[in-house]
């Protein structure tokens, strides 16, 4: 027997309908990228984005088709993601941030017909535009007085786009699992693979994200989300602040230090999210200029892991951190380091420590860590496995690429090692192809490499699985130094003696000028361990 | 083109597994009905509702089966709400305060095929017990050596009968719109009506419920909910708290001041809901006695209006205080009166204005206010027409009624006739059927009773709209007079005057000996309505 509720799906643009008539004066205050700060509001984000549907339906945009931004968190940006996603085509956010090529391959991949752009990244497009065989135009969000002179194909202002909709125009409807938006994984190994959101998974999502151990704003907090709109859906603070009727403040492409700290004290802000580096540049700024921020009340921070220091810095601000991991393929938010029972009354030392890990997962997230048989491991802190997860609004599958990456029990293996703790707190360990076997046990390479670095003279250090002829394979340690600072094998091997599992201890150390990096800023091991595949350890025996 | 997120339907017993899966130490502690404290947790509360499952099955119930509950706030009565739903059966509650009669005629109208009642109702129960027909068995939530001796069919022992299972139970994977609790209206007029939710519905519901500006707990809160199971899905909160991992105290029987305080107390609750007669006897008993509760940080008041001076108490102590408004159709959450801008910055009683009205829909309720031909009206804060909602856990029919409940936009007529703002804040105005129509303009009927209730020598007053040949309706304020008082038709018209619009003034003042009432307490205006049926008004001119 079915329930006898009424049938109302779950798509985006009732996310900004409902912020449109709800809270409407509620404001959007951009950092804008021709520089001066705009402010508009969520009745006119709405107007705007109905606006953007009518002119890409009058471009013969239609449900199912693709159409990228390529664009810094503004108030265009939001409108064109409701407009985008409010007559069922799909919001393609590409990440600026890597290289033309793989830009180019991405937007080829997906097909997409248009591409909205910044003015910032007009002159990359128009490097690979030949390359661009299914983009029928370019629309450049900007006003037609700050329009370039371009050779991007059908080019036009947003603005002036726009401006030709009269707004007269309603939403579509449709089931909701029509697909809403899609971002591409940027991997360090293989070509890009595009995650296929749904309107139900971002709504979903956002359900989610706005409950108190999450994100959590209210319409009266004030968000600022410096992780940007083209970064993992925004970790979904693009649908989840409408949604609540919370004030946004977009800081456009300024995303130093001083820029940021200006629009969180001047807008007070009350909430932000945003990766390590940005907080570590915003602190120091803070630091050098004994600088406060009394309206800030919360920081998430995500993307890679959060040094202690940092949490304690926000601590002693009397700002709540929360740490959170997630990933593309999970809309992104996987877990949260809230604090719960029995550690609420926690301080000090013992605080930070599960502070420090990544959480426990809200409702509508599911995990489990295996071996690699697919065996379940215990959940006592210590062990680790693969990270499992399974969701509403976690991948089953890539755009156009036929294989199944679920395991039998629906499951998405994260690709990362994990612990968990009884108390449902995960402690990510390892990337699972950089984790070292070693006689049928797990080495984390990033706890080994977390300890070298605490050396004195590292400047960078990873760690790789080297075949052995015993244990299958082995740590080895490369090691890139500071400037001007020397350390020999043994004097590094002494400093991490006694501070692990003496069989954890890495077989040798390798010196290099230098580590490579992703586009996104990630140590490149593929690259590492193409460079030393031919590497044996001096006291290997056959 | 559909999305490519994972299949993952939305049920209600994910929400015990998640609870029991990552908080499962977390406390559900309750007055139990024999009378002492008890203590458990989610882990305990998700293997018994497994047994509750494994029972129900062994005893034939299938998919769509109505299983009825008549009880307390309790654990039992929690694990038995996830045992019913997890096989796919109906969780029907029934409220123990209609009268026998209603029901029985609820149970035959649900066709329900087991009752789950506690010791309290048994002898209720009893009484009606040879006219449910579709009953085949009774369950008393409670242990052997508390089961009474009683004539009803097949009577077991809650504790009894889960002891035959041994857990070793998989909960059923099935359609996200399947039913999954009922609950019926008691209106002042005709048959009680069947709401059917669906497990889509209460999921969305709770995570609706869970946002910061709707109840908002976390895992590291306390939640103590005084409204009952039996009562509109509880508010949510018996899928909204284990959902967050929320700790829940349960008052079982005893909802008077001390009991309520004495819990609130001792188990250091920080947030509550319930209905303001509840918060009344609260307050007198903790002014009284001089208490404090410094834990308590969020109260949540519904089901009728709040006092001002109420609200006012809860802001002296520093606790927030929330009122809600809804109904059984709606699951039942509608709106919540959440500061938000422009007001947040609002003190005395320009704060108290905005506290008092019932609030802004979250996202997942839409609302419009529309004349009686289904015209929509403007939201200046003063214009009134008849509330319609539409959402995702609203109503579209009612239980074997094969009547449309839904306009041609899909909205459900709420019965209530309110103002909405411009910022989205709703007053609920009036009953429709209550509200006196005349000359074409509505008068508030709840506006004239608040008014005249005012006059020191009022109990407590009724406005009805009588025919009127020239107006159609005119109100007639009927009067019950405190005990020993007396006031004159004239004394209490001259005491409104002024206070309201000219032609809002009642055109007569009748004084009845007592003024009748449904089981639930509400003013019975049918009843009213016949008694006056005869009426005319003496100035009346045809």
């Amino acid at each position: 027997m079915l329930g006898l509720m009424q049938d109302w799906p779950l798509l985006c643009h009732r996310i900004i309908e409902h912020a449109a008539t709800y809270h409407g004066t509620q404001e959007i205050v951009t950092r804008s990228v021709e520089g001066p700060i705009v402010r508009t509001n969520y009745a006119e984000i709405h107007k705007r984005a109905l606006k953007v549907s009518q002119m890409l339906q009058r471009d013969g945009i239609k449900l199912g088709d693709r159409v990228a931004t390529i664009a810094w968190n503004t108030w265009r940006h939001l409108e064109s993601w409701y407009g985008i996603m409010g007559i069922g085509a799909i919001c393609h956010t590409v990440n600026p941030r890597l290289f033309p090529e793989q830009i180019a391959w991405i937007i080829n991949h997906a097909e997409d017909r248009v591409v909205l752009t910044d003015l910032t990244f007009v002159p990359i497009l128009e490097k690979v535009g030949d390359k661009l065989k299914s983009v029928e135009r370019f629309i450049v969000l900007t006003d037609k007085a700050h329009m370039p002179e371009t050779t991007l194909k059908n080019a036009i202002a947003y603005e002036q786009w726009i401006g030709a909709a009269d707004g007269d125009f309603a939403w579509k409807d449709f089931d909701e699992n029509t697909a809403a938006a899609m971002c591409y994984t940027s991997g360090t190994t293989g070509d890009p693979k595009g995650v296929l959101y749904s309107h139900r998974s971002n709504v979903i999502h956002s359900l989610i994200a706005n409950s108190k151990d999450a994100l959590g704003t209210s319409a009266s907090d004030v968000m600022l989300p410096v992780v940007p709109l083209f970064h993992a859906n925004s970790w979904g603070i693009a649908f989840s602040a409408p949604m609540m009727g919370t004030k946004l403040v977009m800081p456009g492409p300024k995303l130093d230090g001083p820029s940021v700290y200006e629009l969180l004290d001047t807008e007070k802000v009350t909430h932000t999210a945003g990766v390590p580096t940005v907080w570590l540049t915003l602190l120091q700024h803070m630091a050098a200029n004994n600088l406060k921020l009394p309206h800030l009340e919360f920081v998430v921070c995500g993307g890679s892991a959060m040094p202690r220091t940092m949490i304690k810095a926000f601590l002693d601000m009397g700002v709540t951190v929360r740490h959170a991991w997630g990933m593309t393929e999970m809309s992104p938010l996987g877990t949260l380091a809230a604090l719960k029972p029995p550690f609420t009354e926690l301080e000090g030392d013992a605080k930070l420590d599960v502070l420090q890990t990544q959480g426990f997962p809200p409702f509508g997230v599911e995990m489990k860590i295996t071996d690699d048989a697919g065996k379940k491991l215990p959940w006592d802190g210590k062990t680790f496995g693969r990270l499992k997860v399974s969701g509403p609004a976690v991948a089953k599958a890539y755009f156009h690429v036929n294989t199944n990456i679920l395991d039998e029990e629906g499951y998405f293996d994260t690709g990362d090692v994990a612990t968990m703790d009884p108390h449902g707190y995960m402690r990510i360990t390892d990337r699972s192809k950089d984790v070292i076997k070693s006689g049928g046990e797990w080495i984390s390479s990033i706890d080994l490499e977390n300890l070298a670095i605490g050396h004195p003279a590292v400047a960078e250090a990873a760690v790789i699985g080297v075949h052995h002829p015993k244990w299958d394979e082995r740590p080895l340690l490369i090691v890139q130094l500071k400037q001007g600072q020397k350390a020999t094998r043994e004097e590094i091997l002494t400093f991490m003696e006694g501070k692990i599992a003496k069989w954890w201890m890495p077989d040798d150390v390798a010196f290099v000028e230098g580590i490579p990096h992703t586009a996104t800023g990630k140590i490149l091991k593929t690259a590492l361990r193409e460079q030393f595949k031919a590497y044996s350890f001096p006291n290997a025996m056959a």
